[in-house]
């Protein structure tokens, strides 16, 4: 049950449609997945939003497209959002995600929870040899 | 300032002892970093956590190493571990890490944590195109 | 799913029906929630829940009854309550949150989380201006 | 201990200097806080936070400037950011926040946090009273 | 709905087969809960899993197993484990948790909460006395 | 650096002393760590703050103080609370907490926040086995 309300036809207001066609023409896919529906409701969040998800997801960049997707992955289960646990592991899989490499996704992210954990409950001191060096 | 007390002489104790011989022999180097010296003030919890980082993070697997400790970096900073952030981003930068990649992690993770919160706001339902094909 | 078993008629459990009394006579409404509902399987863990409310929600202050409610929404969904997310987003409807301030809540609410994790995987140092000046 | 290393000499990049005249012009205050020294080790990462904290915080809009603080300042203390609790506390007290008003933010955070996690306890059902009605 | 795919049939496995067998065994029962359906996509992870369960939760030791139980329903509230809190209510109701102590648990919980958002949004220096004696 | 100012004198504020005289006399110390010192910024806060740990923390119930101690650190220790991580840690030591018992609690947390993070990346179907019965 959505808090907001999706617009009853939301390729009549101009923005939008000019936001979809850009999600579909960067994905050269006709899908257009719900959280873009649900952020319609406001032309500005939907615009914003979908401008920094094309400039940091979408732009070929110093990382590959699968590790980039295998990182939002991993934050989005922090932060336990059940919608982007699904789009993100869809996403991935969409990537070339193996069985394989997901496991060990689930394996990383549930040790280092544990090990965060663990040097937060014992305040372990920084060591100074993590030090970044100057630029 | 911690909540436990590392041992006076650690590797006095055997268990202690085996544990840093492998870190060292699995890491080649000789730098014990602090968390294992805190972790080893119940000799169980150094060799079950040492076990886990081991065999998760220091075995060649489907991932590279880099994109693994880049998705630990990103849960580390969710989770708001000073030590992990600390340790982790200089893990990264050891692997290989460019200052270009590590400000991509960064906006990676806090792009995800925005449209997280913004899914979890507005209660997005999950599409039914991203369900998991069955095995 | 609940974890708790709501009681089969609460309001014949006197310390229960004290509390919906009031809520009814504090919000001038019949209709009582279902948080207060699942809280009354302890009557202490109700009055004490109520009364807390009722001072901080419910009552004249130096903020604003739409401020406060705002506040409440906004770390509801930090925290990821379902429930609270909903019920917060009615409460701040209802006491005139349009739907351009309700987008205005998401895009501070996500930018905060944004530059909260970008302040945490820097680890950027505080600037001593920001000190608060003696009392 | 910051992970990442602020310029040298940030004013000599252009493109640095730009937003940093920027935040000048838009406050009216030569004071240019930490987190936008530490951000400009990315030029792009820079420009993107701080278009968008003037976009949503720098401009006037249908919630005043202090209600804004107060909803930056409470997720803040959720996402447990030190500097952005720091900076935003500081903020809010430069646009008015009384002593009392702090106080009464810091009622609102702990009572949400309170009853999002007996909520979540106890998985209260959503009322269905607290649907949105459609657009 | 999951994102991974639980075993056609699970007990073909050699390996997920062995776990189940020593999951009833342990626990004298023949149910066999859902997540360790969905972690035996992936042997390695249901192996590791189960281990560490059996050996923190199942084998005795200086805490009870009551308490042991009402810790990790603790954490699984406040990191809003849906799953978590089913199954750890129920699995300390099987250990005897009566109502009352639950409605404690809770109490505690959202305390605990409360004062954490507190401390954290007044930044509160540690006490000195608070430090352990050195070992 | 805290972000509000304790008072210089606070027991002459009659409000701050009979809250101070109550913790002095419950915990029979002349002991007040800095929390109070802090909350004492606004007397509402103190005394609401102090009359709820008290009454949940403080007094007899069906559950022994150490038990409560420990609960109370593990949330700490999830919310990553540094002044409350050291607060509680030394109280569970104060009421007989171990250090193979401390081991213990870190052990759980942090098995707990592991199979938390998988249940939630894998969105595990609750078993209707757990079920609470109807009162």
């Amino acid at each position: 049950m959505p808090t907001v309300s999706p617009r009853a036809d939301p390729e009549s207001n101009p923005r939008v449609k000019a936001v979809y066609d850009d999600i579909r023409a960067t994905r050269n896919s006709d899908f257009i997945n719900n959280i873009w529906h649900y952020l319609a409701f406001d032309e500005d969040l939907l615009e914003r939003t979908w401008e920094e998800v094309k400039a940091v997801m979408a732009t070929p960049s110093d990382l590959d497209p699968l590790t980039k997707e295998l990182i939002y992955l991993a934050v989005s289960i922090i932060n336990n959002c059940e919608y982007c646990i699904h789009s993100h592991s869809a996403a991935a899989r969409a990537r070339g995600m193996t069985t394989s490499q997901h496991a060990e996704v689930l394996k990383i992210v549930s040790l280092a929870a544990k090990t965060n954990h663990l040097s937060n409950a014992m305040q372990v001191p920084v060591d100074p040899e993590f030090m970044v060096s100057k630029s």
